[in-house]
C-alpha cells in the first residue's frame, strides 16, 4: 500500500522557510516583488496567476499584476517585459502561459532577465541547469516534485527514473535535473514520449515514475512496478455533466487502481500543485535577495 | 556483420560544403576567423587545436592563435577573451580545454559572446538546445554524431538510445539533441552514467548506443543487441610499451569483438573525432555567416 506524499504539507512548510526569508528581508528594507503578466482572458491563467498571487500576498510579497488584452502585440508585452527588467523594485517576473497564439512565447520568456526569472524559462537558466551550475533558477514543477522525492525520502542515487512528456516546463527540465552528478539526483532517467515504442515496458522498470504527458488516467497498476514511487504532473480537464461546471481535471494516473501497487504516490490535485506554487515562492524570495546583495555588496 | 560508419568520409563531404560557404564569404569580402586560445602546454591540447588549426588553413579560415603560459589569471583570460569579443574581426571564440586548475573553465565558457560560442558550451546556447531553438550553436562531439548518425540513414525515430557518460561536452547535450520533438531526433532517451545499477542491461536494450564514459573496452560484444548502431566516443590511453609513446589510444569499445554483432559500428580512431572538426568548422562558417547578416542586415 503506497505512502501518500502530501504536496500540501510539504508545501506549507517551505512556504514557513520562505515566509521566514521574506520577514528578514523586509527588516532589512527589502520589501520582495513579484510582477505577473497575463494575455487575454484563458480561464486556467486566470486561476493559476490568482493562486500565485494569494500565496504571495499569503508570505507577505508584493504582487504586480498587468492584464493586458487579447490583442496585445508581442512588441508591446516585450516593452513591458523590458519595463519590468528595468525596475529596481520588481525582483521576479512571471508572465502566464498560454499566451495568444500571435505572440511567441520562447521570444518572451528569453526577454526576461535572467535574474528575475523566476520561472526558470530562459534558456540561460536552462543551459546553467544542464551544465550543473547552481546559480541560475530552476522550472517551478520540476523543482517541486525533486523537493518532494527528497523531503519523502524517496532515494534517487542509482534510481531509475522514467518520465513521460518531454515539454520544456516539466518534461526535459526535470530529466536534466536527475540526471545530474549530484546529491538528490544520480539517478538513471529515461524519458519517453510519444514516439516511444514500450511505454508500458519502461514504465514497469521504474523506481520514480513521473507521469507528465496530459493522459487521463494513462498510468495503470499494471504499468507500475511494486513499491516504485509515482508522480503524477497531470492537469486532464474532463466531462463530467454530474457536476455544476460540467467537467472535473484528473491526472496522467490512476490512483485508486495504482495506489495498491506503488511505494509512494501523489495524490492529484494536492501532490505537484501546491509545490510549484511553493518553488514559486522560494525562487522569488532568492531573486529579492540576490539583487539586495547585489546593490548592497 | 556490422556497417563500418566513416567518419573521415563523412567529415570530408562536410568540409567540402563548408569550404564552399566560406568561398561565398570570401567573395562577399568577409574573411572567416576562428580565434584559439590555449592555456599551459597540455600536450592533448596541443595535438587537438593543431589539428582545428589545420582543418581551418584548408578551408580558407583564418586562425588567430592565443598561447598563455600556465600562469596566466582567470582575470587575464577572461579579459583576453573579452577583447575577443569586441573584435568584429573575430567570429568563433575556442578555448581549448582543460584550462589550469586555478581557473574555472565555466566560467570562462560562459564568458564567449554566445553567437562566437562555436564550441556550444555557452549556457545560453545549451538552454536553446534543451528547449528545441535551433538558433544556438550545438557542442561540436554530439552534433557530430546527431550527423554521422543521420547521413548514415539510422533512423532515430522510435530508437531506444543508450548513453553512457553524462559529461557536459558529450553526454548530457546529445541527450537533449536526441530526445527533442524533431526529424533526425525523436528517440526514447536513457542516459547511464557511474552510478546506474544495470549498465549491460540498458546497454542490451539500446537500438543506438553511444559510448562515452572514458572506460577502455567497456562495450563488450555480450552487451550489444545484434543489428545495433554502436557509437564510440571514448579516448583512453593505455600504456603500450612496443611503440616509441609508450602508449597508444583506445575508445570505449572492443571494436573487434562488437563488429560482428552491431548493425553500424564508428571505428576509433576515425569515427566520431574527425566530425568534432567538422562541426567546430561549420559552426564557425555559420557565426561568421550571421555576423555579415547583422553587419549589413
Amino acid at each position: 500500500m503506497g505512502n501518500r506524499i502530501d504536496g500540501r504539507a510539504c508545501a506549507e512548510k517551505i512556504h514557513d522557510e520562505t515566509g521566514a526569508r521574506v520577514q528578514a528581508l523586509k527588516s532589512a528594507g527589502v520589501e520582495p516583488a513579484l510582477a505577473f503578466v497575463r494575455v487575454g482572458e484563458d480561464p486556467a491563467s486566470k486561476v493559476y496567476v490568482g493562486m500565485k498571487e494569494k500565496a504571495s500576498a499569503r508570505l507577505g510579497i508584493q504582487s504586480r499584476s498587468h492584464v493586458l488584452n487579447e490583442e496585445t502585440s508581442e512588441k508591446e508585452l516585450l516593452g513591458l517585459v523590458e519595463e519590468l527588467n528595468q525596475d529596481p523594485q520588481v525582483h521576479g517576473i512571471l508572465v502566464q502561459a498560454p499566451v495568444p497564439d500571435h505572440i511567441d512565447s520562447a521570444r518572451v520568456f528569453a526577454k526576461v532577465d535572467p535574474e528575475k526569472d523566476v520561472d526558470g524559462f530562459h534558456p540561460l537558466n536552462l543551459g546553467k541547469l544542464l551544465l550543473g551550475d547552481r546559480t541560475g533558477f530552476v522550472p517551478c514543477t520540476p523543482a517541486g516534485i525533486h523537493e518532494l522525492l527528497i523531503r519523502s525520502g524517496i532515494e534517487t542515487k542509482g534510481a531509475e527514473v522514467v518520465i513521460l512528456g518531454r515539454g520544456n516546463i516539466v518534461g526535459k527540465p526535470m530529466a536534466v535535473i536527475l540526471m545530474q552528478k549530484a546529491k538528490g539526483a544520480d539517478s538513471t532517467v529515461t524519458l519517453c514520449h510519444s514516439r516511444t515504442r514500450e511505454v508500458s515496458e519502461h514504465c514497469r522498470r521504474a523506481d520514480i515514475l513521473i507521469a507528465a504527458m496530459g493522459q487521463p488516467h494513462l498510468i495503470t497498476k499494471d504499468m507500475v512496478k511494486p513499491g516504485a514511487a509515482v508522480i503524477d504532473v497531470g492537469v486532464n480537464r474532463i466531462s463530467d455533466p454530474s457536476v455544476s461546471k460540467g467537467y472535473r481535471l484528473i491526472g496522467d494516473v490512476d490512483f485508486d487502481g495504482v495506489m495498491p501497487v506503488a511505494g509512494w504516490i501523489t495524490p492529484n490535485p494536492g501532490g505537484v500543485g501546491p509545490m510549484t506554487i511553493a518553488m514559486l515562492m522560494r525562487n522569488t524570495v532568492r531573486a529579492a535577495e540576490q539583487a539586495g546583495h547585489t546593490q548592497h555588496g
